[in-house]
């Protein structure tokens, strides 16, 4: 087991674990929205099909400009969008033609409706000089080609990939199965949410918050029992949890106090592969292996277990759902008012953020002294503003790395 | 009704309009997310409600601090969190704290475990001249004061208010009720999902694709059979829909065709406030009003009807969801190979984009020729790139403005 290790290390090993994807599932497309494509979604025909009307208005054979310049055209019938009939267009003629309808045989180039005068059943045009050949027509093949893979197995599905598939006509599609994360959290001084308060007791946060987050992720979660601080209950919980979750977290009890039990369970069920890690907050985190099971160690505090469930446990959801895209690039942004640092750990605090012309200003402007305690810290527009290892105060309007909390919610 | 204006008059327009709220409801506070909060969140008490040990170690009298140099500290006791027997600490003694726990009666100062030595009963310290009063401790009301508004009505529940509302015991929590959209599409050429393929037919996309983006937001939706080219059913579909929404959006049937009879349906049902906007695409976009009810006129391919349903559609229902944040503010990007215009309009191509150093970079590496209709440009991780109004080239490494498309599917 490392220990002590730097948040870029513990980040590596993480992004380096051999975690495959759970397995596979079918579901109707209209309900696939935010899971992961187990497929490659591959065009089954090109698009359009055929040459297709990009707008309305007649459909001539560019050859014909010439006529259509000196005599004008005669109007020898109309297409619609969506008929089947399949309408020719003689010599020196055009076909009046709809958005979306199939050009008319023998046609390969459109003049629009408005360009156009008709009279006596012939089009004349305002500038047939401006005309060139294929203008307003959709040609075969034009979004994509038989064979081309659109969509990429890995590839979360947002609601352009749901259109997409409509178009595709695929009913049904394979995505990934969501991970189950189970979430053991409390201590003797923790309530549920509900119970009459009691004297020294806090109401359980943790739980609906990490929830919360992993619901945004797509994940199904179970919480448990609120946890005792007596070793036989951590024991039973904790092996109770890894029968039926695929990632188990626990909060709180992972310091060097007397009743941090949690941690001696942990380490005894699994197979520790790092505790400790020089960041702040987040430094008592821990990460396990139990067979193919991840088990996360995190602090009790809300901020910092909320913090680095979004940093730590995220890396290793996504790759249980075959999500390829990870954890996302940090943002730039000015820092408003000065930072002293009195530690050189790597250093995640939670700011404000606002964009002031296009760009990303980041402060403190709306938020309580720097306590991992201070849930509400988190709410509103808040982001991560991310300092070094290393420590070293920052100047005000210097430029600094920073998270959108919104960015570590979707996954 | 105003015809052809710009893109900033229609944007305007909607954010002036007189849309309250649709109702509220109260919900089970770890079901809100994503609702808006209907009701300012008031902290009932102080938090911390007393003094409270940040970390694990011993509790003192800062006056003491001599005693503790010179003869050490008797250990007079053990304060656990969540014990509601009130400890108190002697003259020149100590008591062994842990973390969440309520500081013993005559502390103020806590040293940490991995500071002190224990010895024959008695604590000493290895730093006790950086000692200094009230260190470790949590002064009573430091998260927020009892009376302090905490989360203010119109706020969008993210899981960081399921924290703080867990925290808060409110079980119940008012929202604001979710409005209906429903949504008309369709036209001859446009079949059903799943339906057998008929020659110079498409499957319906906007539907699906708009209902995902609305489902995103938080609506509930109804999609309506698809539309005939037929000017009775269209009048059917749109005042069966009036029934049963807040906002009603048609696709397609906006521009100039013989077949464009929604428009003139829509004109008929409702007051049009305006009808045709400066931009691209979207040119044809309209908006009325029917009592109470907004109602979109939107184009009919698929980039064009999402791009517009995302920038008008959006102001209009989180203006009824009781959402303050309104409209993104578009990011500044740094463009990648230069954009050459050919029109006045302001326009929306949609783009690539990726960050580089904590800088965006927008371009079209993997875009397919600008059309409305190729609905899997959106796909991957695309943008908005926006270009004002009076055109102009706009050459290669120019900062330019766009939105991320995740800003306009999250409210």
């Amino acid at each position: 087991m490392k220990t002590n290790i730097s948040y870029e290390e513990s980040v590596e090993i993480l992004r380096e674990l051999k975690l495959e994807p759970l397995g596979i599932e079918k579901v109707f497309f209209a309900q696939s929205l935010n899971r992961v494509l187990a497929e490659d979604i591959v065009a089954q025909e090109d698009m359009p099909t055929h040459l297709t009307s990009a707008m309305d208005g007649y459909a001539l054979k560019f050859e014909y400009l010439e006529i259509l310049k000196h005599q004008g055209l005669v109007v020898g019938g109309i297409c619609k969008a969506g008929e089947s009939a399949y309408i020719s267009c003689k010599q020196g003629e055009c076909i009046k033609t709809f958005t979306g309808a199939k050009m008319p045989q023998g046609t390969d180039t459109l003049v629009l409706v408005e360009d156009v005068r008709e009279e006596g059943g012939k089009i004349f045009h305002s500038m047939p000089q401006a005309i060139h050949k294929g203008q307003w027509v959709r040609q075969v093949g034009e979004n994509y080609r038989q064979g081309e893979v659109l969509l990429k197995k890995g590839t979360k599905i947002t609601p352009f990939e749901i259109g997409l598939l409509a178009e595709l006509n695929r009913v049904f599609v394979c995505v990934y199965i969501a991970p189950k994360i189970a979430i053991l959290s409390g201590g003797d001084e923790v309530i549920e949410v509900g119970e009459a308060k009691r004297e020294n007791t806090i109401y359980s946060v943790n739980h609906h918050l990490l929830k919360a987050i992993a619901q945004n992720w797509g994940a199904e979660v179970f919480l448990f029992p609120l946890l005792q601080d007596d070793k036989n209950h951590n024991l039973e919980s904790v092996r109770q949890a890894l029968k039926q979750c695929d990632i188990l977290v626990t909060t709180g009890g992972a310091s060097k106090g007397d009743f941090d039990i949690t941690q001696d369970v942990i380490r005894q069920e699994c197979d520790m592969v790092f505790k400790g890690v020089r960041m702040k907050p987040g430094k008592p985190v821990g990460f396990g292996i139990k067979n193919q099971q991840c088990v996360f160690l995190l602090p009790g505090f809300p901020n910092s277990c909320a913090m680095t469930f979004m940093l730590f446990v995220r890396i290793a959801f996504a790759k249980l759902t075959g999500n390829v895209t990870g954890l996302p690039m940090p943002l730039k942004a000015r820092l408003q008012g000065g930072i002293v640092r009195k530690d050189t750990r790597k250093e995640f605090r939670v700011c404000n953020y606002e964009i002031v012309d296009g760009e990303y200003r980041v402060g403190f402007w709306d938020k309580k002294v720097l306590q991992s305690s201070v849930v509400n810290n988190f709410c509103n527009q808040s982001g991560l503003l991310v300092l070094p290892e290393g420590g070293g105060d920052v100047p005000d309007a210097q430029m600094v790395d920073f998270y959108p909390l919104q960015s570590l919610l979707n996954l």
